[in-house]
């Protein structure tokens, strides 16, 4: 019922030119927690997938006061908010090696049918509502981002290198081609202070994806769209001046 | 003068459809590995850049047994066997949880001079040559692979997520093209037994590389080219079917 604490040393490959950690090595952090923490409670990927089923994760939303560097030693917290009827809520919260908190994360999650693909009701699943706390962080809960009219900047053919170990796309590789996407004077001058997005769709192996982008120096709005131009998912980046 | 080990556990990020650890994180583990026992013997990357120097990494060979999965524990043992005029060869053995050798791997590296990128004569660090242990680890040395007649597979111009702290392509990245360019069913049915890689040029923010690779189930031969067809690296990749 409590927090857990896992901790985490950055590595070179999760930096960048900047020598800081890069929004999707934090992204997987923060998932990566949540991963570890739920085969803890066992409710784990592996325990799901005895039962036919999966975690997905649907939204997810980070603000970041200060970013970590190469080789800093980080702490993340993390506890279940609450289990609704589709989905459950867990937060975070990520300290430096000196306990001070430097970033929070909200995530939002579905469990779904492996084989259908679509969402099994949570009420199945009755015993877990003891794990919820009822905790918020404090941090505004992940947005819901609207279906936006933005032009493509590139366009990404999914790779081997892209896959995780369900065959679909990781999950925060959709966050580091959004990235790619902005200038890079934009990433030299300014960092991310808080950072949305909704998951829509898988993208597979060998697909087409239009990274689009509606860029201000305070905003980024992205869209991710297939062949098709159905939308795979959003976000939204605010960034302040360095 | 003796070997020193460092451990790491496999975070999900850094395994593929097959739940194993991918080519390029296992090399990133290795190279890393030689940067913090650098630092650990006072001449890691901070204390040359204090000179003005930096490492470059210009051959790269490792041969795998077994690939570590999701959440292994592994141990890499390193060492370096010699200091020559332009180049040192540091040698690695990679150990899973129960100290069985699943894996080994060689590099060279050389000294460059920051500002002129030129490499710089060994015989300045003097003192370095008390680290060289003359012991090999067994394998083959890293290969010179030699120019190609070899097509071009895809296009990729190089991304924000692409650089490290020196604001060039990290060195693993060149390896995670060139096997996203083999086809899926070979990634599937085969391991990779024996991976070579010589580094020839540096790719920069938004320069176009085409990856270039001449294939059979046995072997695969790589050539990574800037826009004006000059190689930046080539590498070989030597299958077993599993």
């Amino acid at each position: 019922m409590s927090h857990n604490v896992y901790t985490h040393r950055v590595l070179p490959q999760e930096t960048d030119f900047k020598e800081q950690i890069t929004l999707s090595a934090l992204g997987s952090l923060f998932l990566n927690t949540a991963g570890e923490d739920a085969l803890r409670n066992h409710f784990g990927p592996d325990d799901l997938l005895k039962m036919g089923c999966g975690w997905v994760v649907s939204r997810f939303a980070m603000e970041v006061s200060k970013y970590p560097k190469m080789y800093d030693c980080l702490k993340v917290e993390t506890w279940i908010e609450d289990f609704g009827v589709m989905f459950t809520g867990r937060n975070f919260r990520l300290l430096d090696d000196k306990d001070k908190e430097i970033g929070l994360a909200c995530t939002q999650w579905a469990v779904i049918d492996i084989n259908t693909r679509r969402p099994v009701n949570l009420s199945r699943f009755a015993d877990w509502q003891k794990f919820a706390t009822g905790e918020s962080n404090g941090m505004e809960k992940p947005r819901k981002l609207q279906e936006m009219d933005c032009p493509v900047i590139f366009s990404h053919r999914v790779r081997y290198s892209d896959l995780d170990f369900n065959r679909h796309t990781n999950s925060m590789k959709y966050a580091e081609w959004m990235v790619d996407a902005v200038p890079f004077e934009q990433l030299e001058s300014s960092r991310i202070r808080r950072f949305d997005i909704n998951y829509l769709r898988e993208a597979r192996y060998g697909q087409q994806v239009d990274v689009c982008l509606l860029n201000s120096l305070d905003l980024s709005c992205f869209e991710l769209r297939d062949e098709n131009g159905k939308a795979l998912c959003r976000s939204a980046i605010e960034w302040v001046t360095e």
